[in-house]
């Protein structure tokens, strides 16, 4: 049984981690930290969760504590890994990180992004940037796993096969992506109220996302080469679920690209390329840990359209960071990740 | 392993069923029937299926196939399984009904209801009520189990602590109910559209609900008395859940509530009474086989308010029906149920 | 013209406020405060009033100011319009508070609910209660306008007949009410964010609500005794509209109450009386200053269930607040209230 | 007044007509018709009507009493009104179609994308496109009038600066747009219900629109040659509201687009251009006859982003509508158009 703990557990991210190891085999939640929520139940926060977790209780952060525990999670607002992963290291501990902070590789260009200097620049070099249907050997061997962001696994995951196959402009990449509203978390905001979000749709940060430099490192490694990005996310009113709707110019005409699409993910157990003409729909993957994709060439024309849907807290965050467990304890990748989708 | 037949799958009830069936360890569905989509793999209809059923294909309803099954459910419109139950049974098969047809123990009442006549009254003796909390004996040894409705489930469950115990006034419960719209089913109907729907509340079937005559049978059951029932259904725009708000005047102001709930459900695996002042939600059983309540004596007046949730195609159908084929078999009656809900 | 005040006009009355006036042809919005938003022009907080109020600023409160107004509108929390009233009257200016300062007419049990002492007893005398449909006499003079709560407006017009007739038992009314998201405000808060509240219902504030004295001094106003009234909140997943299920035994069965119920509001331009057998749906006055109300009588029974809905934001705040502002200065009591609501 | 008929008024667009025209000064629905609901009080159908047509009831289709009218608005299903309008087109009645029936030029273009022969091919060349920014001098002296579509809208808005200044590359326009579901009509379909659509975004008709056609006149009109477009579809949970993400490449980067656009619109009185950074929300026009837009070049590149909302069900149909009569009747375009979005 492996002991996990989970930093900052109040979030979305949080009780998502708790939902889904609440199925798990061999992980056991022994820790987990809120400063705000101390003392308190997980299932008084939490009521789903009642039954579950019947003695959890929220902790102030502790590194001993934490130290003792065979993995920790953060899922924490930015900045807070930096300060505590590299105490846990040393103690041996692993860690995965569902937080921005180790997922470029770049310390200035995080510190430009993030408005703040890079709180641990010293771990870049061995953090493995958990998204394993491109790093899955890395992941087996890593101490510091920095789980892929939602919108970029969504993109990264619809472009990879046509930029590793040399098959893209890759000057003019455009991701189009939608989100439901949990992505902004369980802050108090003003804009992520029922009465500003709902019946409502807006692109928001066209100037610049954070998730931005991150796509585009991603993409550069895919491609071997730099890319012309364009990121335009959208908030529509739905809770989970993320779509991207990618556009690429393909160079040649003749490749079958629901062929190289099959091909590319026959082994992947949580991606799952859907026949030709199809269009896959978010609620299909509330809940589940998968990346439904579909691949379209409208009218015949070299503009590919690639259609990619995830749930954010699933396969854009909590899921894909159990995933991430189950590959660095040696295990069935599966485990605990196998129930379908909600739907309706 | 079970062998499991589901006729009328292409409704919420049967992909719930699906996507329950997928996670338990003992059940295998082998039928599944559909007349509008035979031919058509399960997972085209239902995308979230994907890869948990590769192989199963909806087919025309054929008793041969069926009565080769253990057991088999009735996910359909009422009526159905009138005509097509006594076969089954003849043929050692087991029946869950997940419709109205067996629910109401007097036919004529039934006819009055439903509009037509009761199809298979001789079968009226020998189902059983599928409400696990109050029948769990006769489920054991049943052939024929109806299983409770929605509605049904979150009132009687509500209620049934304050009439057991002889403390309610009888002859004045009010039961004020919400529902997501997928208690209308997927059948396409104008009132069920999202634009029809959607921002929008109202109440319906004031004058008369079918769901009226079993819920009174329940009570009538738990009180030992006629008991006096307004139910009124109100449509709320969510997909899923029922929250049943439910007023009785006590007749004994020393009894404690709190500890009388508890009590009575102690060891109840899916009735969760919560704390003393809490307020259940819908998404706290959001696909979740749970009803959670909570009993209020506001102003320590005589008039009391039990909140009791449920989500409608789990609790309230599917999943209420996997609870009875547990039972029905002799199996542990959490297999396959234990997920918690989805939140956020 | 009128030269209308509006102090607090952040929140979704005071854009509700700007909509409505935006069409009212004999007031013009010559003053809006807010510390906050001090200096912002009002279309660049509130994009839907673009080309409106092309020169409306936001600025700091200032008595001098608002004192040059014919009236001020308080769409403020509770305790400001305590503070402010007061000076504003003595230089001349009429009042319609919007916020509950002074709905109740004992200063003690507003402090009882509100949790700090009122800041202006000595006004509570001449304060007019501001609904139209019981106080129009005494709005056309008043000087201090306190308008009807949201809830308080849809539970006072649907039993308001009933009890005038005294053909209530008023020892045991119910309110079982469900109100959109829009009724907490615009206020930051994690239970009012989209992935809170949507896909989700649930009851709150069962042991006490603010509005529960309000409603009660309304229903003994009418009913000429003391009331016993439970009142049971519910938040559904929708922006805009409450509706009122209201419980009441009636003490003669040989009146009409359908005729009872029209003859009450035949004269009354915003109180629609739908229908003998009619299901009121929020959505049909989403965005207008109506209450809709249908009155039944199910299975011929001694209870009487009262289905009534409002926007809670129109008829529940801004709409009845122009609405008293209209009657207060002799004018056509629909000016600028006369569209229809917004359905789809 | 002008004498006001409509054909098909049961759907979305007919009651949004009604709702506008309620509050129009000079025109007076005087017929409207319905196969299915003949007999019926329109307010019977949509009860937010009520007090606004208290004595307009649904006819069956009569030739001669639509004749009557000055003007016979179209709001049905494509064809219909290819059978009708010539009849009363002789009669001297002049027709704004809200269908497709005469948006494309072309009829054998009509035949292809709506899979039918065209019904009056006979009518098109005098047929006007009922996009005022576009054509509002053949709008005044027209008879017929095909009211443009609500994705050609919001595209066509969006794009003509860029297109009508030769500055975008024409070869590769995307249009990645997002609608309310409102947008598929009150038929009842599985695919429009509130249980498929809720919490849930998709692409659909990915490999062809019924509007891509009729996009692409428009722009190649505007750009003065044959364009290249990719345009995808997407269902949003929201009822009202689209939302176009427009891309195109510049070809000059020394333009101003912000002035470009400003100069564009700066006398249109229903286009509203946004400051730049901005991002246009569907909900600031709901219910509005506006367009917003919002036009970025984001990290200062080659490649254009252009943000258009609308109300789908407004200027993308019976707001646009109401404006086109207005400038056919030579009134003031504004008249019954002037009430502010409805937000929230």
């Amino acid at each position: 049984m492996i002991k996990v703990g989970i930093v900052g557990g109040t979030g979305y991210t949080g009780v998502e981690l708790l939902r889904l190891l609440a199925q798990h085999p061999q992980a056991d939640v022994t820790v987990i930290t809120s400063r705000s929520e101390a003392g308190l139940r997980v299932d008084e926060l939490y009521p789903n969760l009642r039954g579950h977790y019947p003695t959890l209780i929220f902790s102030v952060p502790d590194a001993q504590a934490l130290a003792a525990c065979d993995l920790v999670f953060f899922a924490t607002p930015h900045g807070v890994a930096h300060t505590l992963a590299a105490e846990l290291l040393e103690a041996g501990t692993k860690v995965i990180d569902l937080s921005a902070d180790f997922r470029l590789e770049d310390a200035d260009e995080w510190a430009q992004w993030y408005g703040q200097p890079h709180g641990a620049p010293q771990l870049l070099k061995e953090a493995v940037y958990g998204l394993p249907e491109v790093n899955r050997e890395q992941i087996k061997h890593a101490r510091l796993i920095a789980v892929a962001g939602c919108f970029p696994t969504a993109v990264q995951l619809g472009f990879l096969p046509l930029l590793e196959a040399g098959l893209a402009d890759t000057s003019r990449l455009i991701a189009d992506c939608k989100t439901g509203v949990s992505g902004a978390g369980r802050g108090a905001s003003v804009g992520s109220l029922f009465s500003e979000t709902g019946d409502n749709l807006k692109a928001y940060a066209v100037k610049g996302h954070r998730h931005l430099p991150e796509i585009r490192q991603g993409l550069r490694h895919a491609a071997g080469a730099e890319v012309g990005l364009t990121f335009v996310p959208h908030l529509a009113p739905m809770i989970r679920g993320i779509h991207a709707t990618l556009y690429a110019t393909v160079t040649d005409h003749s490749v079958d690209l629901q062929a190289l699409f099959e091909r590319r993910y026959a082994n992947e157990p949580f991606v799952d390329v859907m026949p030709a003409g199809s269009h896959p729909e978010t609620r299909s993957v509330r809940g589940a840990n998968v990346c439904r994709i579909a691949v379209h060439r409208p009218q015949g024309g070299d503009l590919v359209v690639v259609l990619a849907v995830i749930d954010n807290l699933v396969k854009g965050a909590s899921g894909q960071a159990v995933q991430n467990l189950n590959i660095l304890f040696g295990m069935d990748e599966c485990l605990g990740l196998t129930h379908a989708g909600l739907l309706p």
